[in-house]
């Protein structure tokens, strides 16, 4: 494989962008890498963790020219950092963000004059942890990355996003952003707030936290597994995927209801046909 | 261990009963195990691998003279097959249900005069799969079981269901049938309601099978495992425990209605503040 950039900035030393920079440094060890957080403790990790070879801050000059630059942090913070940023960077750089929705981040830079050394990316990986230690070098083999607007990126962008997402084995999907957004919703964020309510739910009523600890099988831990996940993460995504989200939330609450209908009436026939339906899901997955 | 029965019934041959089998069939392969299931393929499928010696029917005398009666069929046959049972079954027999409601069936044999000879149990392990072929020998390791008005047994009873349990390495706890289904409306059966229904809106929405299974990540496949649950088991569970559930499902709605209200007036602490109480469940399950 071509070595198609010298240097690396990551912001957000968190599991994505620490496992970016943990398998740019395993294959190519003559690649710097400069790790940007504002959480001083994350940086510090990171860097003693190998993942980065130096500590910076959003400003300085290895920084703003390097020729890739990742940005990994809560989609919020991205939206902030991304135009000022933008105009910051050397005309050699390329900037790349990996947030999990992707119609306000494009729109915040559509108009903006350097607009074609962005890719806007979702690699579709991740796990419940977070922070540097999570980061681990498999995170994205063999999984999906989705690009937006990737008609907007001038070549070298193009070849340099090409070539970190065959670095780690991505397969790249190309779609609008507003189609990302729409189908994210449903399953991605969706279920994110389906596991986080029902977290909520058991621990409410479960006082005694002993009796939940011993009477959930493997199935419940499957189910509340997503709950575990990082508030500072999710809040901002799902606040920038709002519409889809919420028309997302109308229809599951309104299964649910539906659901709770038959069961009130003890329509036992039609709960099996809902469920029956539902096994479909089977198909898709496997 | 002493060897505690000479013969044992299995009714319902699927994941359960045919795990029971294979566990007594591996480590005492002189106990006779007679095998009952109202579907003649899953009977031929047992019988051919190896879990069980004969296809019996539930009215045969060998059956009705084991000393151990296993009942893992789903509740609602359990609640049918019980009391004729427990009326047939010679007095040296003990009965044991492994169903995953327990107040229902217990409720029907309340006043049986062979009450002493039924112990009501509930293995707590599973998984999306059915029929004997998903029968495996560590099924059950380590898990717990709960017991149910174990107070009512015989001496033999409680003696031979010990036995079994002990055998398959599993702890035993000890409740009453209503705290029972309490308990398991919210760690059990919602988290299935939830995930199935998120299947089922996914599935509506998603027309285009081939996008969900592009770009659904390891967090969606997690919450929508339970989805691929069998209907003709999980139905007549949801019916057996319908108030519980009813009630689960009613707390359930309302946290979905109240974050999505946070959602819509973009609240962002306070859909952190839930999300972060509901982190809490690592603590319950770590």
């Amino acid at each position: 494989m071509i070595q198609r950039v010298n240097s690396l900035s990551v912001f957000g030393l968190g599991l994505i962008g620490g496992s970016f920079a943990l398998v740019v440094k395993t294959q190519f060890p003559d690649i710097k890498i400069y790790g940007v957080d504002q959480n001083p403790d994350h940086a510090k990790k990171a860097l003693e963790l190998n993942l980065i070879d130096e500590i910076k801050s959003s400003n300085d000059i290895e920084v703003l020219e390097s020729d890739l630059i990742i940005l990994a942090t809560p989609v919020n913070a991205i939206k902030e950092i991304l135009p000022q940023l933008l105009s910051n960077i050397s005309s050699n750089s390329v900037v790349l963000d990996t947030g999990s929705t992707k119609s306000s981040i494009c729109k915040t830079v559509k108009n903006h004059p350097k607009r074609s050394q962005f890719v806007a990316a979702h690699p579709i990986a991740g796990t419940e942890y977070s922070g540097p230690e999570a980061a681990f070098l498999k995170l994205f083999s063999g999984k999906k990355n989705i690009i937006c607007e990737f008609e907007l990126c001038s070549d070298q962008s193009k070849k340099r996003a090409k070539w970190l997402f065959e670095l780690v084995n991505m397969d790249n999907i190309y779609m609008d952003a507003e189609s990302h957004d729409k189908h994210l919703a449903y399953v991605s964020h969706l279920s994110h707030i389906s596991s986080f309510m029902l977290g909520l739910t058991v621990l409410n009523i479960e006082n005694d936290e002993k009796n939940i600890f011993n009477l959930a099988g493997s199935g419940f831990e499957s189910t509340v597994r997503l709950a575990k996940s990082s508030p500072d993460m999710w809040a901002p995504i799902f606040q920038q995927n709002k519409s889809y989200l919420s028309k997302a939330l109308d229809e599951y609450i309104l299964q649910l209801q539906q659901f709770q209908e038959q069961l009130k009436t003890e329509n036992v026939e039609e709960m099996k046909a809902l469920m029956q339906k539902a096994n479909e899901i089977r198909k898709v997955l496997e």
